[in-house]
């Protein structure tokens, strides 16, 4: 089998990418080699068993797909995007890479012919709906996007429930919730206190909050993300019907549950290391995200997270990105 | 004020031309002038009292929305689009037309400048639905569309409310029922033996219903469905808020309903022209169409049907399209 990882310089892409390298297989499929694409090219994983490719190219690119496809991967995971604050920012740059790109993508898996028709495991995100909407989002819940980003991601999800419709691809939409805890450094996202709270502070680092305790939220760990891709790439399609597109199972947890999960899991004297430092712009944005979910259907589906609590989530935090050790 | 109405040759853009022309102004406003455009030109509208410029152009080709836009009209009715059929049948040709062309009118909007910002009334469609429903459909039900047509109005659905979120285009897509009855020649349309049933008895013309009396669908007359889009281009948008897409106003009624309808009408004689030749094909494609929906969004915002019955239907088509006489 071999497999394409569209975005696979990203967080979730490295991350998907070590998985499926262990594990070598995807389901009952030997893995026997990988492409990995992103805009700068992925770093070559050591010690891999089996042929990776690293690609450089631009998702925007009307020719990026083509090469990448006429390899005929049988899987396809498409990460390939700008994230919400960038796509906001940069109008034309968010449709060319966020709409466009995957259209160029499912239209040359399309050109590719001779019955090809490849499992497409697309990201897309909790984004594709915005306030006002009810304290759970159920399964049937409308796409009311209030960002450029959500909107691209819901007609990725429409594109790819069409092409799946008419044959051309076998396609799924999974929309991930708030990736938490993220590693790496805080960054510019106004989602970003919602790792910064928790990673920083147990780093040894001061997090600035800028929204209040009761605000909830809807989280997944990076591990549950990776699992639900795998899931994706792997689950009987026969069953699923037409309509592709599922939210994903999470945990809905208030920035106040969050903080005491942090004291219960790592002490007091971390939690300190958290300022309370309003923004109203963020408390502005913030307020119009989605706080919890019904996600029936995903979980029928056989969709499962990798934590019960958000203590996990924080105990997954400290052991896969810190070695199972945090500044006390 | 300066209107342009685009796929203007179609039967609604005929019937909202006449309806602009008789009036004169929309809303408040005088109109000054009209451009009508098609992909053939439309008829120039006799004894216009304004002048009413024709244009013939491709709407799926990237050059034709600027000259149009260039006149900087007041409001744009974008009725453009192949049917649903056809975009079936003609993947590449609808997405070109009934997505791209979208996308070039509202990019050639926005690269106007200037402080340009016309309002955008987009026709779309209950095609964005697709069994299973439930069955009265809400305001809040998601985007389920089983055809490319369907998919393609959603996705021009979810531009729009972007563009207009932006500040680049003040939106409102408005989802018409079946158009009931529609006047002409019967046509290879999945859903023509709606108005079939209706049209042709009265003109002394056999008539073939497809599917059993108790298939139920949502109905509007012709002159309902001018209402709607005058109302959508002269309603105060303030309160609409960022949701710009609405499930306009109709009837719901069965076949079995419709045919009592025209026999309390018309009478049995012309009830004896319909002849009922069940087509599998058809009884397929119905089933997963729309029945009935709860349209409190567009009620509240004013929208109003001109029919309350069925009865109210057949006699706007006699009045209308058969100057008050029918074949008994």
């Amino acid at each position: 089998m071999h497999i394409l990882i569209l975005g696979a310089a990203g967080m979730v892409g490295r991350k998907l990418t070590e998985r499926l390298l262990r594990d070598g297989r995807l389901g009952k499929t030997d893995i026997t080699s990988m492409t990995l694409q992103d805009v700068v090219a992925p770093t070559k994983p050591a010690n891999a068993k089996i042929p990776v490719k690293v690609v450089a190219s631009d998702f925007a690119d009307s020719g990026a797909a083509a090469p990448l496809v006429a390899e005929r991967p049988d899987v396809i995971f498409h990460l390939a995007a700008i994230v919400s604050g960038e796509a906001e920012a940069e109008f034309d740059k968010g449709y060319r890479i966020n709409l466009d790109g995957t259209r160029y993508l499912i239209d040359a898996i399309r050109a590719v012919g001779g019955g090809y028709k490849p499992r497409l495991v697309f990201t897309s995100s909790i984004a594709v709906f915005g306030a006002p909407f009810p304290e759970k989002i159920g399964d049937e819940f409308f796409h009311t996007p209030l960002t450029s980003y959500g909107t691209q991601k819901s007609i990725c999800e429409l594109l790819i429930n069409d092409y799946t419709r008419k044959g051309l691809l076998e396609g799924i939409s999974i929309r991930l919730p708030t990736i938490c805890v993220r590693p790496g450094k805080p960054n510019k996202a106004a989602s970003g206190f919602f790792s910064n709270i928790i990673r920083e502070p147990l780093a040894g680092e001061e997090a600035v909050l800028p929204v209040s305790d009761d605000v909830k939220h809807w989280h997944a760990s990076p591990k549950s993300a990776v699992g639900f891709l795998v899931h994706a790439g792997t689950m009987d399609l026969q069953s699923i019907g037409p309509r592709r597109n599922l939210s994903m199972p999470g945990l809905a947890a208030t920035v106040g549950e969050q903080i005491a999960a942090l004291e219960r899991v790592a002490g007091k004297k971390v939690v300190a290391r958290i300022k309370r430092v309003p923004d109203p712009t963020i408390i502005g944005i913030v307020s119009g995200w989605p706080r919890d979910f019904v996600t029936d259907r995903a979980l029928k589906l056989g969709f499962t997270t990798a934590e019960k609590t958000f203590d996990d989530i924080i105990r997954i935090h400290i052991e896969d990105e810190l070695g199972g050790k945090f500044a006390a």
